[in-house]
């Protein structure tokens, strides 16, 4: 069990250099001092209580209180509803694809071992609802309800939508349909928890967000459709144990963490690509997305605006779509891969058509050979052409590795926050447009972002067509 | 029926300028004898018989053989499953999508009208494969092998793995379990249908793979799921003559083409973000992002690497994940919107808890209203900022529309081809890779990049972890 982390091509080699070229082994062992910093950092912030993803895995309270409840009711579900948006959507949904059969909520209910469906509702698109709650049973459904703050707009909306329906069918039976996941003091959720005996998991204060796949937030669906969500906490403390030292050359959150930023900051490859060469692994991309970008892209105290950009892909797929454009185009990303062991079921190509050129060569070969040769050609490709690029390999994907990957990068992006000069829990970019929506939704209180809203430029029809 | 374009938020005015600015009415204006040039050397392409994918929406025969196939052979089919990657699978997923009902695989039987599903295989990952074909009866599958050039390495290995299948259910029979879409006379899918009496379609020669989603790569699985693929051809012809102008201001794809290009290549707004406002529209940004990265990401002839990055987002949803880099980080970024009229089904927030000041003020709005809300929020805020955006609005979300915006951004990426300086319909950069994959699987003939890929620095033990 262990995720390995190779970064030969990422780093400058007299036959892997060209435009964009790569870092300099100097440069990076010369930011080893600069990481020690950012590792003091971590620590004194862990210390003083701030990042308390930090302490998930050790939680034996919080783990039990999901087990126990998936073991007691989980049975009675046969569709678990996440109502959630960004990271409260984004670490299930990453965890059903990556641990579940594919196509897990299209099984016939025979071929799930008698585990629910689960589905995340994500965003608040009336066709999607109303689609999803026309063919759910209610009688058989969970909805949990997911929101640190407790008030969050889309999430309440969906809540609203719910619970009417629920209301109807079950009358003030409908708690044992209902489940929140919130803050343990603060927020509309947990009064309502409270009001009407719901019952509610903590995200523990300290916790944000996008830093809360560890939490209920992501181990509460995970229970209930049968992912060991107590080796997911496993592999994740264990990565953060391998995190502890402020060795750069042994620490893979630093190593990650420092190439990117030396990447962007002193060589312009600003964008920066997360390819998993698994379809299991291809929601992880978009998890790592919001981690990435929503943690860094900041402007920093002095004024000026930071942040690399977080590009996800997925191989072999993308090879005829995006990496056309990582070979040939500016100069101006990075590629990390993500790979994994091949386990069982692969598939044998049949040998046929032996008369045909383009089928021939295939048979007797496997689709995962097929795969990971692909990956190596590609990461062999980019170096060639002097564009970096690194490959994260999991042994397994089984929760153990999920877990811990999840919890390097978590890691990664405390330390490119340091790195940057940035905050990376907070999110003050996005409060002006939650402003904008509630003027335009009439909520109380916001008359001073709605006479800014009517100061804004009106659509100008020279400017239409 | 109409598409509109509004790029007011694109364009540099008095107060909606700030880091990144926009572009100045001048500027834009002074393109225009620029984009002359390129809608003239689109003409004279078209008239040369390059640009084959215009001529699609007036292909009347190719239109019959299509839909002559889905009326005699669909009703027998209870899946439909297309063997495809790069452009031959993201048109037909961005239309199931779009033109479906939301969850459509996952509908029981009889909630599709008597369609079959659509599944579309775009990966050779051996456990995505294994999990379809378990769960299909074979008797009531179509597999349809799309590859335009005939021997894509994955389209090719899973058709030797469906062929085996077939072969064990069906024999000799199995012809009725397989059409092929490719090259009227070249490559090995065409030998094979002539010499077994397989169906097979025709991407016309001068159609390349990705701006082939209006010939039967996209039609035929749409047709056999019940899309009224007349109305996406007509939908598609009607942009195509709203752009048969060289006038700038009134034609859209040349709008959006030169606005795109500014901003890249003069403001540094390298970075183009694709965002729909509808969970329908979601898979219409990858199918763009393909279209747009490997249609400009080029090596020029002058040795220079140039190309837009395209990044595919969704609102709302992403405001919980990218807008904060977005609006925050640095400012390298365009944002598009797509949105679309709220049509039929729009779910009304239901009224409650009217004493609680996070969920009192959403009851009575809709959720429709609550999306079209937030993006509006959204743009106006990155206006604010001073992030150019522009918004693409559909009356509605039908094939009509689906049609003509998928005709809109084909167009415009000639138009960027010829701005940009690159040829827009070759991918030169992905050959070492597929070369390299030939080398390892040993396929003869691949003497050369076996001994280039034997040259290539090994893995570093130093650089491992």
């Amino acid at each position: 069990m262990a995720i390995r982390l190779d970064v030969s091509n990422f780093i400058a080699r007299a036959a892997g250099t060209g435009p964009g070229g790569g870092i300099a082994a100097a440069e990076f062992e010369g930011a080893a001092a600069r990481f020690g910093q950012a590792h003091a950092a971590l620590r004194a912030q862990h210390a003083a209580g701030i990042l308390g993803f930090l302490d998930l895995p050790a939680n034996a309270a919080l783990l039990r209180q999901v087990t126990d409840f998936a073991d007691a009711r989980g049975s009675r579900y046969r569709d678990v509803v996440v109502l959630g948006i960004g990271g409260s959507a984004l670490g299930p949904i990453a965890m059903r694809t990556a641990l579940r059969a594919p196509g897990w909520n299209a099984l016939p209910d025979g071929s799930r071992d008698g585990w629910p469906r689960l589905h995340v509702l994500d965003n608040v698109d009336p066709r999607t609802i109303a689609a999803l709650l026309d063919t759910l049973d209610l009688r058989q459904a969970l909805f949990i309800v997911t929101s640190k703050s407790g008030g969050t707009a889309e999430t309440m909306s969906q809540f609203l939508v719910v619970h009417e329906q629920l209301a109807r069918v079950h009358g003030s039976r409908m708690t044992d349909h209902l489940a929140f996941v919130t803050d343990p003091e603060k927020g509309a959720l947990r009064a309502i928890a409270r009001r009407e005996g719901i019952p509610a998991f903590d995200v523990p204060s300290n916790v944000g967000g996008r830093f809360s796949v560890l939490s209920p937030v992501g181990t509460l669906p995970a229970a209930l459709v049968g992912i060991d969500v107590a080796q997911l906490l496993a592999g994740a403390g264990d990565m953060a144990l391998r995190c502890a030292g402020g060795e750069l050359r042994t620490n893979p959150a630093g190593v990650f963490a420092v190439l990117q930023w030396l990447a962007d900051t002193r060589h312009g490859l600003k964008v920066q690509v997360l390819m998993p060469y698994r379809d299991a692994l291809r929601d992880m991309a978009a998890w790592f997305v919001q981690l990435w970008a929503e943690s860094l892209g900041k402007r920093r105290p002095d004024g000026t605006h930071v942040g690399p950009t977080p590009l996800p892909a997925l191989g072999a797929t993308d090879q005829h779509s995006q990496v056309q454009l990582f070979m040939e185009g500016p100069p101006d990303k990075t590629v990390v891969f993500l790979a994994a062991g091949r386990g069982e079921g692969d598939v044998t190509i049949p040998r046929a058509y032996g008369d045909i050129a383009e089928l021939a060569y295939l048979g007797g070969h496997t689709l995962g050979e097929l795969l990971d040769a692909e990956r190596c050609a590609t990461a062999g490709a980019l170096a060639r052409a002097g564009r970096p690029n690194a490959t994260i390999t999991l042994d397994a994907i089984d929760p153990w590795h999920v877990g811990a990957l999840m919890m390097l990068f978590e890691i990664a992006t405390i330390y490119a926050g340091d790195l940057y000069g940035v905050n990376p829990l907070d999110q003050p970019g996005v409060e002006l447009g939650k402003q904008f929506t509630f003027a335009m939704l009439g909520r109380p209180g916001s008359d001073a972002a709605r006479r800014e809203w009517d100061r804004m430029p009106a659509p100008d029809p020279r400017w239409q067509l």
